[in-house]
């Protein structure tokens, strides 16, 4: 499988597999999630099955039980909110969060000025991860990196500097035994590094001008953001600023899930989706 | 005055009003440092006072205490560690910190995409400021926006959303506090909401879609991050991938300092040697 490393690069690899998936769409009332669902459509790699009706809990629980029961891959929101649908999501009867698994985020973004895509857990969900589900965000970026045919994706794991320190950011302390683990390959096929902040991440020139070194050599495929503020700082700034395209998906359901925000724009709507039925 | 909404509207101001200042440099032994002081005194509005010496802690305090005695008004860092400059600038007894007050950092930005400069702190110095830091970061970011001729500044409390999280972020209770002091007219005249994410600080097209209300409207001049490693994500973001200019001083001590990191630009620094002559 050839790297996938623009957005488009994806809609042609999902356009040349050629299976279509079926997405259970809920309440999709609103322009922009019509447009990502049609134009998925259109272009040949899902198949909406769109669940509506006047009471959104009972539209949530419905396209849940769809994929709970394995007549949808993907579930998608539309003009619902999210707590709505998280809740049906996490129902422990009739949800499809995975025994034992943590839910969280994770995003991807083509920016201009940086020569590949770009992976990022979490802008969204967990506020301040455990070490526990650290761990995991890592299996999932890790996981979604190889799926789009990044066969050892190099991973940040970001701070505000490239020293530990213990008392203020115990975190950074997690850090280096995450990278001890990695070097075990308790990951799998991956390069973790950290802590580093964003610049020495993502440009090898401030790297070596700060005299670090660092595996990831300024050329990170996906960053692992210590709490979601860091994180959500990071999307809302690539997206205002950066010319950023992005798109994000939920791990550890049984499907995949895609949660817009509102003030996504409906090609990062499209976008997720694709992203969802790699 | 008439506002200041470029980096170099600040560098004609500082023409029109004639004056020069005197900075304390210590170990410009590198090219980018040479290049913004030298630069700074071509324009007119600087006076340098080069400080070089074999022993850097001796330079460090040497150019410290020409701040103190009054023979320089600003402090600029060359090729020294800032470990050691800070330590000659926070020495109980020959040092410069204002009593009572805390060191902080202020940054400013020119982005592409945002219509007017952006201030913001603090991006480098307290790790995670307590109430009173805080406070006392609002009071430095909103002088600084008066002394550019910003009437009354809008300045916004970041937080990855909207809603006060009392459990898992108190800094956001604190917020409520500050907009209500804010009101009483403890700040001075200014503009003060909180929580809001960056998206809804500096967008007013997402905050109506997110159909929330603010007296900024999307309109910030400056942002308040909760703690470094979010002010420190987006520093390093816009400098990345936003295209923007930007410039940095420390708050709280005598005279302004510039100590830039190494890895930033020769204009950066020229740029912060202006902002600490304003």
């Amino acid at each position: 499988m050839q790297s996938i490393r623009t957005l488009n690069d994806m809609i042609v690899f999902l356009q040349q597999r050629g299976d279509k998936k079926r997405v259970a769409v809920v309440c999709a009332n609103d322009a922009s999630t019509r447009y990502a669902v049609e134009k998925g459509k259109e272009m040949g790699f899902i198949e909406p099955i769109y669940v509506d009706g006047d009471d959104k809990e009972e539209c949530a629980r419905r396209a849940v039980a769809l994929c709970k029961n394995g007549e949808a891959d993907i579930l998608m929101k539309g003009l619902v909110n999210t707590d709505v649908l998280l809740k049906a999501i996490l129902d422990k009867e009739n949800g499809i969060l995975r025994p034992g698994h943590v839910l969280t985020h994770v995003a991807m973004a083509e920016i201009p000025k940086y020569e590949k895509l770009l992976f990022f857990t979490d802008a969204a969900v967990i506020p301040v991860p455990t070490e526990a589900q650290r761990r995991q965000q890592i299996h999932y970026v890790n996981y979604v990196c190889h799926a789009l045919g990044i066969e050892e994706p190099r991973i940040s794991l970001i701070h505000c500097a490239e020293k530990v320190s213990a008392k203020t950011f115990p975190y950074t302390v997690d850090y280096l035994e995450i990278i001890a683990e990695a070097q075990t390959g308790k990951f799998g096929r991956c390069i973790i590094d950290g802590p580093l902040d964003l610049k020495t991440s993502l440009d090898s020139v401030s790297l070596r001008e700060k005299g670090i070194h660092s595996v990831i050599d300024g050329q990170a495929d996906a960053l692992i953001f210590p709490d979601i503020v860091a994180g959500n700082v990071f999307y809302k700034t690539i997206t205002l600023f950066g010319y950023a395209k992005t798109a994000g998906v939920l791990q550890g359901t049984q499907c995949c899930c895609v949660l817009p925000s509102r003030a996504d724009s409906p090609d990062s709507k499209y976008y997720s989706l694709a992203l969802a039925a790699i």
